[in-house]
């Protein structure tokens, strides 16, 4: 059974150690605001949506502790540029900060328990997409412990494993961190379903002798027009599943959308350092001189995305009209205040 | 400086160890045909030129040994089923067996020296195609340790830089063994070549921010059509360079055309262990019970090739025009048995 991603008990957030998984589940425990900003920079948590909730107890924490809110929110802020949930969770706790400190927790606890059933909706949404006896294609961990349970992309797969469709997924292994060899492979074991590892080059050769049902990923931000960014080697990806016909879907939350960009040219991408590439995880695997170059995230374009899964229902091109009326449609008091 | 391949000398062929670069340049030695089928099938000796050549030497030295000659060319031939150059070797060494022990050790040193020339001809004859300050990807090593020196895509790279043409690598780690990782960045840096090595799934990325000149890769197996077998991952790779409207070149000996095959659905797939890709080095990586799909080529179709730079020249679109009649100027005594 894959364990809670994040653990709230009293002033205490406790976090599942991704950077140990799968050789360990290990938690680490946070009691200041300072460490849940170390533990989302270490990517001891990690996954758009479960940043946006440890942020948002990090600003608990902050509360509790009588720090200055202002700098705590700026730690926060600062961890991780790409993932838009970061700053919209961050948004949704400006509302309270002024509160009392058992109403700023409560608004954190607020923020986990809906990510919950977000995911849960995305799943229900997205497992239409997705036909009985499917070989899919991951990339990277879209999965319970990317959100606050269930998962994104690996939500609609559990959903349509609940709902009896055997499924078989091919993970990438997505270098430079594994987090598909890593953290995919083993929350879907631990669950059950069928699941293979390959390296991140080999998803073109696997379309091309096998039949593949969809692509299916997460996303960090995405643009009003549907470009998306999400971990690197999604954009490739998402070129090599057009060139066989195969369909690319986006699973991910309302609080993913950045209404400030019009596409994708004004994302941040967060540039990581080169000893993951040189030696991830310890393991010596090319001479720390070497040069490398790291971006930890792309930008896929809409034009490459069949759907996007959300909370709200499946969004379909033109992405610019089907985005809109959906934020439209939300409920005020789940959106952040950039939200307009 | 980039120490030799193979070297020959009185009955024993000194292999440099390709399994322990870049941490350490040691050389194995081999007494035996069998040490040096060993030798190929572990990958101590790597690259579709140098293996044919290895395999030419593997029969020299079953010669002087007095083995049969039949079992000692069915050993070798069955160490790496994608490489055609290993067949092509065996059939050069096929006119020989009969003669003295010293013209079959004479045979296997005139393809090794051919080799070297070979090479140095396809640089000179790619080098026009690479623009004086482009930035080139490339992927695995086709390099001077690929073959018996100066290399095959990186010998085009060699033949730019000493012509004084300014060329800067992105060289493809080439997961699951890092050929580009390692032996890439390692040769190219030994020469001064400037390199930056990063994770498979961000070349498109790379693409779509930076201009690329070209893609320069090698090949294991071309049919007749254009079809070439290379490393996983080079299939994903000309896709993305399509989409990006990059060159795609392939740099590749005569030996490297199979006449017996139409296209490339014929071209066996080597499909190797799984530890390579949980594993690589002893690196732990992904646990050893997770489930791992590990070919070890696949088969870029001949559309996506932009030209093929051989020894006799640059072959253009229609490769099946252009590669018979490159076959058809080559010198009779180049060719293997299969050769028409």
């Amino acid at each position: 059974m894959v364990p809670d991603t994040l653990k709230w008990n009293e002033g205490e957030l406790s976090l599942l150690d991704q950077t140990k998984l799968p050789w360990e589940v290990s938690f680490v425990r946070c009691k200041t605001c300072e460490e849940v900003a170390s533990a989302i920079k270490s990517m001891v948590v990690r996954g758009a949506p479960a940043i946006g909730v440890a942020a948002a107890y990090g600003m608990a924490l902050a509360r509790l502790a009588g720090e200055d809110m202002l700098e705590a929110r700026f730690l926060l802020m600062s961890t991780r540029p790409t993932a838009v949930n970061l700053r919209w969770a961050l948004e949704r706790m400006d509302r309270v900060v002024g509160a009392s400190p058992v109403a700023v927790v409560d608004e954190a606890v607020a923020i986990h328990r809906e990510d919950l059933n977000i995911n849960k909706a995305i799943g229900e949404n997205g497992a239409n997409l997705i036909p009985d006896g499917a070989n899919v294609v991951t990339h990277c961990n879209a999965g319970a412990i990317a959100t606050a349970g269930w998962g994104t992309a690996l939500g609609v797969l559990r959903s349509c494993v609940r709902s009896g469709k055997r499924i078989r997924v091919y993970a990438d292994e997505t270098r430079p961190r594994l987090q598909g060899g890593r953290l995919t492979a083993w929350e879907l074991r631990e669950d059950g379903i069928d699941v293979t590892v390959m390296t991140d080059g080999m998803a073109a050769w696997l379309m091309k002798r096998e039949k593949i049902g969809a692509v299916l990923v997460g996303a960090d931000r995405i643009a009003m027009n549907g470009d998306t960014a999400n971990k690197i080697g999604t954009y490739g990806l998402s070129i090599v599943a057009k060139a066989h016909g195969v369909p690319f879907y986006v699973a991910a939350p309302m609080s993913t959308f950045d209404e400030g960009l019009s596409d994708g040219d004004g994302i941040p991408i967060e540039e990581r350092d080169g000893s993951e590439i040189r030696s991830p995880y310890s393991s010596k695997l090319i001479p720390d001189d070497v040069p490398v170059w790291n971006p930890g995230f792309d930008v896929t374009p809409c034009e490459n995305v069949t759907a996007i899964v959300t909370e709200m229902g499946v969004l379909r091109p033109p992405y610019i009209e089907s985005i809109a009326e959906a934020i439209d449609r939300r409920p005020k008091d789940e959106r952040g205040c950039a939200d307009r």
